[in-house]
């Protein structure tokens, strides 16, 4: 099928005469998560992990993705005829190494420029240079070979009121011009969808797992224009109270696919962009006497330092949240070996007590409930059908999380089913310690992911142990779960805003895991929210407080391999989780709760 | 005096029309240290310490220094009538900020171009040009304006053998120019004296502390130019095995005042240089048909990776260093209290001691003996007359270092020389604590000082505590003792290569410290070397080797306020000293060795 796909595709590019078409997974928004509409790599490479980017020339084709999606990728493409590229391993090309290597002097690339970003294109566009070849960035070539492509959808948009927000629009948007005239800049464009949806105290529900809608925005000194209405047919979308607060905020309302066109009627003006985040048809639009600014979203910073109204919300959304995990874990501990349950039924169980809490909206991304030698493979994904059944025995990791009126969250738990061996004993407890140790570290405020995250890691290597994975990520407010700027990773990434200095009111995950291919997955994540703490000196120390509250499985922890500040950690914590869920609990439940947290 | 000095100035700036002149602290070659010649800003401002810069206008001067030097420079700028501009407090202007508002419209900013950056200099040029000002980058009016000055001093210059080196010239040359290649330069223009006599396998005395020689270099793909010649008079300092070396390894010796003259004959090149690093004298030179391509010197990198026989050799440097404090440290215990002895006399001792290692040439810099409440001055230099007796109580700290043929050396510890405070105690086992913690990090290939620093760090912000000063920096060989790219410091530093990779063969300090106003300072350093450990499915593992071999002061530790991991490590230390010094040592020392060095 996949063939077909592929040979279908290349008679258009034959049509348009490109030797090599690129295929990333990209909506017109740079989002992480793309609805249906915008799964054309999935669609001609099979391949349905959240990342990777596929190249076909008329002779093969090649997935590059990274080491998340190794062993999936590989099963995936079996028979495709599609080509691994395991990104990040040695002597494996990247993609610009790639095309270097396959790209015949005097050959073009072709892409839809609205799916590719700028900087990447630049890149492109200088392998070409040398090559002598020609880039085509205006074909949409994946949508013409798609017969039955699904449609590009805009849902409903509601407001999310201050009293969950905080802070009103136009007073985002005055910090906006704030910062644009800081950077010398007549103009900003916008094309990202969480900031967008941030700036404009709005939430749709366009992408999956994320509470957005597909929109542009344009704001000068006395302007705001968001191009965000469906041509046809878009009213309903924009209910009253929507209309009447982007009225009240100077907000000025236009057709989605009035963006394009817009933008080459721009002159003589300095825009304030993201280059990293617009895209090449972004950018190739724009007339020649228009200067850029290249800085990242000023909004991805204000959104990230998340205000005091929606900290005290955040705090009650875990509280509901680590409610149904708790419960979760009582109902997986009680009935394992008793009833029949499987990787999708007990994720649609822990979705099903989400549902209960209060203002709870939908999953803030597919949750991964992985069983035995399955939580080894990072990203996960069970599918009805083949999924495996769970059983009283090894280790269950689920990784989920929930949207709320109160804010997004993501918790993974890694849970003890029956016995378990030496070894995964040694390793849960390994990454019980990382966690705390990274959680409960003071520090000097400027300090950044980068700095810190070797506080967890440094529990790993010291064993020659490590995780491929960051340590952590920011986290949106009912927006998306992976969020710019901060986290906590110690490689630096050039082009990538993942290690910003922690400023209080940031929210960041501390998620270490262990993977052992064939044998087990062990992954523990909490939400960490900044705060300030003593200033003397030496400086203002910072430090972080726990928002994520669930039960650590102790059935996990050999506390043997424990240091005295291990346990003390561990103890406080479930303290914590204990006094904070024990009035939502009652009964033998209750008394569980009770035995689950229990000091050590 | 000092008035009349300025006074003597403003005529000349009079003169040259010149309305602000501008002293920094340099020499022609971003030396750290500088020879008597180029001390004209301690000349016209009475100020001594190593940071800081002079600027004069007809009514008035500020001198701009840093916190280091805060207490010291008020002392001496009394009565000169020269402000203090303490850079980094709040409301104190930069510099650049000064420049802004002492020059008005019109008025003209003059320097010697030689002593001041390209990248400064082109900042000022900005300034002028919002001001309608005149830049004069080619007036030496400090050294017309300095009856007396001192000569510039060529000293001889001497073959480092390959034994100590481990690699020729012309193989080091060779590697410059497969750089040059992938930089896609025709020409590399050297400037910095730790680079050339790196390249050069050559060393000479012309900076104090720094066993360097006045030199430029010109690399081409076929030749390589140093202009280092003294005019007159230098044959001497060129001696036959130097001369026949330079010309084996392709290298042609030109005079020392040939090079700005060569520079604008340069056409239609791109070259190859380090914009931070070259002065303004040099790009002003320049053709405007040449390119540059601004990067760090490819030298930096290469010197600071010590080859295999460079680490043999420095193993034995700190040997023979670890011979001289120790012995100092048993003097000092014996001794204090029962003979007079102060800080200049003490570190005389010393120093006296590293004399009788062998090949030992001269110290790595100035040694920071400091006793009591000075320890907490962190750059502390103590002064014959005024300087502070040694007593049998409280605690001294010893920062010195040596130049062997072996290699460079920097150490310090602190001593405790009778009854300590508890405060004192708990002081000095957090220093020994932070230091092992960090010496003892096992690490995975690509982490940066800037990812590991906190691993000294933490053990200080858990207290709310904390240095301001980096953990440590690279140390070079044979060569300046603080030395790029490696380094160990959290923070970003625009523009500051202290937080390379670290890479198998990279010699870094470890060196935490605490200083508390009027009481005491303890700093404890080692330097470590970079090794490769296991490899295995999560990467390469690297560990830091112990260079460093002396005694930590087991009278300043307080068992009960360490962990047991802390006890291992101190013991494992001390083992290493005792196992490597003790041949060195009989009878009543030898006795003493093995109870400093035993296991606690």
């Amino acid at each position: 099928m996949i063939k077909e796909r592929l040979s279908k595709l290349r008679e258009h590019m034959k049509a348009a005469g490109i030797d090599c078409y690129l295929i990333p997974t990209s909506d017109y928004h740079d989002s992480e998560y793309v609805s249906s509409f915008f799964m054309v790599r999935k669609y001609f490479s099979g391949f349905t992990g959240s990342a990777g980017t596929l190249v076909v020339t008329m002779e093969g084709a090649a997935l590059f993705t990274d080491g998340r999606y190794f062993i999936q990728a590989a099963k995936e493409l079996e028979g495709t005829g599609i080509k691994l590229m395991k990104v990040g391993e040695a002597k494996v090309p990247t993609i610009k190494e790639y095309l270097e290597q396959v790209l015949k002097e005097g050959q073009s690339l072709g892409f839809d420029g609205r799916v590719v970003k700028a900087n990447d294109a630049k890149d492109y566009e200088e392998i070409l240079g040398r090559k002598k070849g020609r880039l085509v960035w205006d074909k949409d070539l994946g949508g013409e070979a798609w017969p039955g492509r699904p449609a590009l959808l805009h849902q409903p948009v509601f407001l999310l009121d201050e009293r969950y927000s905080g802070e009103g629009a136009s007073s985002k948007i005055a910090r906006v011009r704030e910062k644009m005239k800081e950077e010398g800049a007549q103009i900003h464009i916008l094309t990202t969808l969480d900031d967008i949806a941030w700036l404009l105290n709005l939430r749709g529900n366009d992408v999956q797992n994320s509470p957005v809608f597909l929109a542009y925005g344009v704001i000068t000194m006395d302007k705001a224009l968001l191009f965000a209405q469906e041509e046809k047919g878009g009213e309903e979308a924009w209910p009253g109270n929507v209309r009447a607060y982007l009225e009240e905020n100077g907000v000025t309302l236009l057709p989605y696919e009035d963006f394009y066109p817009y933008l080459p009627g721009i002159h003589g003006k300095k825009i304030l962009l993201s280059a990293g985040r617009v895209s090449c048809m972004l950018k190739k639009s724009l007339a020649q006497d228009v200067e850029i600014i290249d800085r990242p979203n000023p909004t991805a910073l204000m959104k990230a330092v998340k205000n005091p109204v929606e900290r005290e919300n955040i705090r009650k959304a875990h509280v509901k949240d680590g409610v149904a995990v708790a419960r979760f874990m009582y109902w997986l501990k009680k009935n394992v070996g008793k009833i029949s349950m499987d990787e999708v039924s007990a994720a649609q169980y822990l979705e099903g007590l989400r549902r209960e809490g209060e203002n709870y909206i939908e999953p803030s991304f597919d949750t991964i409930c992985a069983y035995g030698p399955n939580g080894a493979i990072i990203h996960y994904s069970a599918e009805p059908g083949s999924c495996a059944q769970i059983r009283p025995e090894g280790l269950l990791m689920v990784d989920s999380g929930g949207h709320y009126l109160e804010g997004s969250t993501d918790i993974t738990r890694t849970f003890a089913l029956g016995e378990l061996t030496p070894q995964m004993k040694a390793h849960f407890t390994l990454v019980v310690r990382a966690m705390l140790n990274l959680k409960c570290t003071k520090f000097l405020y400027e300090a950044r992911g980068m700095n810190l995250d070797i506080r967890a890691r440094e529990i790993f290597w010291e064993q020659g142990l490590d995780y491929k994975h960051g340590t952590g990520h920011g986290v949106g407010y009912l927006l998306n779960v992976h969020e710019d700027p901060n986290g906590f990773w110690w490689k630096k990434t050039p082009g990538r805003e993942d290690s910003a200095i922690l400023e209080e009111g940031m929210v960041t995950t501390d998620e270490p895991g262990i993977y052992i291919e064939g044998s087990h997955g062990i992954r523990l994540e909490n939400e960490l929210l900044c705060r300030k703490g003593e200033e003397n000196q030496y400086g203002q120390f910072m430090y972080f407080e726990d928002l994520t509250l669930a039960p650590i499985d102790l059935d996990g922890v050999e506390v043997s391999l424990m240091q005295e500040i291990d346990r003390k950690r561990l103890n406080d914590y479930h303290q914590q989780v204990y006094e904070k869920l024990a009035p939502y609990f009652e009964g033998e439940e209750l008394a569980w709760l009770g035995e689950a947290t229990r000091p050590i």
